[in-house]
């Protein structure tokens, strides 16, 4: 039968895309990969998990394999209210939604909020997994600058001032992909802009925790509580195959998210949510934290060695203190695929810096480079 | 701040779930349900479960916790070619897709197939969940006959003359929420009505398995596989919580329900997926199959026989083979809400079937009764 002709609209904006076939040369035997996202499977706890995963069975027994409640298992966002709030992130146990990853928490951000034409303010560059969240429902993306301590505040009060923008997306902190941070400063600044504009902010936080060193930020929803949704995830803290993204809303709008998470997955995986109720609940994860990143912290270190020892100098790269990424960009009128594809034909990937930007012909002369994981066998993870 | 703005357009048609309140009241203690649609716990093979979950750890490791790719954990996708084989579904590992249970599935044939305004064909009543996983995407429903025997093949054709139709959603056997089954008569003319107008149709196939009595019916995939896509899950036959749906799509289709996973959820449970494979690889599914039957078939006859004996005269109701639902109706101006209301006074509890019809003031004077567990205490599970 003839199906092109049963594509939607909103499909024709999604090329196939062109990091997951960067992400498939990189599975290749001997490829040396700093192309990845994923965190390296040291990190699994892997005797604590099966340890934990007969206790699972133990205590809960079948309710753990059952239908659960869309928002997500009570215990687990029971720990995870305590968990936040070390991070300076006050939510009670009904303000916390599970997802499945926090790919499940932007998707139903996107499906909640976003209609056709509405314009959505990111970093240039952002990351990658949010712009695939959203662009299906028919955004226009708006670009704020950032520099090397992140989104500029000035960019951002110009955006909002001259477009009506439905939400700013943020990584503020060891952003993917350039691994930067958005200085105290900055953050308490963004904070008074977005409130007096009335303007909403997601705040996406997956590596705050992977720091090696200097002093830990306060998270941007901390100074403006009402209007930020915060997102975090155990993905890069446990295990991204349990597919864990946690979200913090505002009432109003958390209503919103549990009705659409309903028709998207109805709810996520009891059983890797029961995991990881016990893992927190445990005290395993601020146990096995300080291990992970006792795991990074060299490999940050020797990549920045080698960057500062053997990279060209007309080449400037970022120096994040934490996280999963480094940035590299140059002035010259170089395209990074170019490299690439000469890297790889070296055994050495990595991926080129323009896929994190919305619009094409931005950023050429960028790549992202990963140090948790130089050898990489699968195509996800980014 | 002013939260009300910032909801999307096609956030508007989705009101607050009735059919979710009901089901919350359902869980008071004492109540006996008939409203839900799940499974019974004691279908679950505990013993079997905590013995593969070492298992699983022991064979994969920290693959079984690590990103994965998008369509699925390769050996689930394997075993699961093979377990289709037997339901004449013919599907090589590359054939099939695993989403975040039957719904994620849904939700990614909205995504990439309604475009604003479209029309879709689905029986009156049909299934809740996935009039919930379409309406976001913004289709115009059109109803498709049906009768004691499933669809009506006339009435299919008729709408297909009629309306420039998206794609056909059916639930051919034991229907959620009537119990009926398409007979094997109107399957093939089904199949040929779809061929000649080169339509599409989403046969969604949770229950046939569950079948008490009579002879087995061969999907309408396998009589028109081109035309179909075929979905089916886990969720009826191990369990739920792990959130396993299986997708068997064209080829051309099949590739863009990949890319809008990515976007959707990256990819499901990685561990939840080894733990089927190891379950289906290791014949416990096609063992466990007949304990579940021999649980569900005296719930079955004894709610047939109560109905029989019991039910008012003037209340017709569906004799399903199978399945999980029983559908009683009525030709009198009543409503079975208030009915509803009454029986709930009574601790017991159903679902008035206005709620499976996409136009309101349809199916007054139905009622979806479930048989398989008549004790609930969760609020999910359609």
């Amino acid at each position: 039968m003839n199906y092109e002709k049963l594509l939607s609209r909103r499909t024709g904006d999604m090329g196939p895309s062109a990091i997951r076939e960067i992400l498939k040369v990189v599975s290749q035997p001997g490829m040396v990969s700093l192309a990845g996202g994923i965190p390296s499977p040291e990190s699994f706890p892997m005797d604590r998990i099966k340890e934990l995963t007969n206790l699972v069975i133990d205590k809960y027994g079948s309710a753990a394999f059952q239908y659960d409640l869309t928002e997500g298992f009570t215990p687990l966002r029971e720990s995870l209210s305590r968990y936040l709030e070390k991070r300076g992130i006050i939510a009670s146990t009904e303000d916390i939604i599970v997802q499945t990853g926090s790919q499940g928490v932007l998707d139903a951000i996107g499906m909640s909020l976003i209609s056709e034409g509405d314009k959505i303010a990111v970093e240039a560059p952002t990351y990658l997994g949010a712009i695939q969240a959203f662009r299906p429902y028919q955004p226009s993306f708006v670009r704020v600058e950032m520099d090397e301590k992140g989104m500029i505040p000035e960019s951002l009060d110009e955006t909002l001032k001259k477009h009506q923008i439905k939400f700013v997306y943020t990584v503020p902190t060891f952003q993917n992909p350039t691994g930067r941070s958005i200085s105290l400063e900055r953050r308490k600044r963004i904070a008074e802009i977005i409130t007096e504009h009335d303007a909403l902010m997601i705040e996406d936080d997956p590596y705050s925790n992977l720091r090696y060193t200097g002093e830990a930020l306060p998270a941007v929803k901390t100074f403006a509580p009402d209007n930020v949704i915060y997102i975090t995830t155990l993905s890069k803290v446990l295990a991204p195959g349990l597919r864990i993204g946690v979200c913090v809303a505002p009432a109003e709008i958390r209503k919103w998210l549990i009705i659409v998470k309903q028709g998207i997955d109805l709810h996520t995986s009891t059983f890797s949510q029961a995991l990881a109720a016990e893992y927190i609940a445990g005290g395993y994860l601020d146990e096995q934290l300080p291990r992970i990143i006792e795991l990074y912290r060299p490999r940050h270190a020797a990549m920045m060695n080698a960057l500062e020892k053997y990279f060209p100098s007309w080449f400037r790269f970022s120096r994040p203190e934490g996280g999963m990424f480094i940035w590299a960009e140059s002035d010259a009128h170089v395209d990074s695929e170019e490299i690439y594809r000469k890297a790889v034909k070296n055994n050495v990937a990595f991926v080129p810096g323009k896929y994190f930007y919305t619009q094409p012909g931005q950023g050429l002369a960028t790549m992202r480079l990963n140090f948790t994981m130089a050898v990489y066998s699968v195509e996800n993870g980014q």
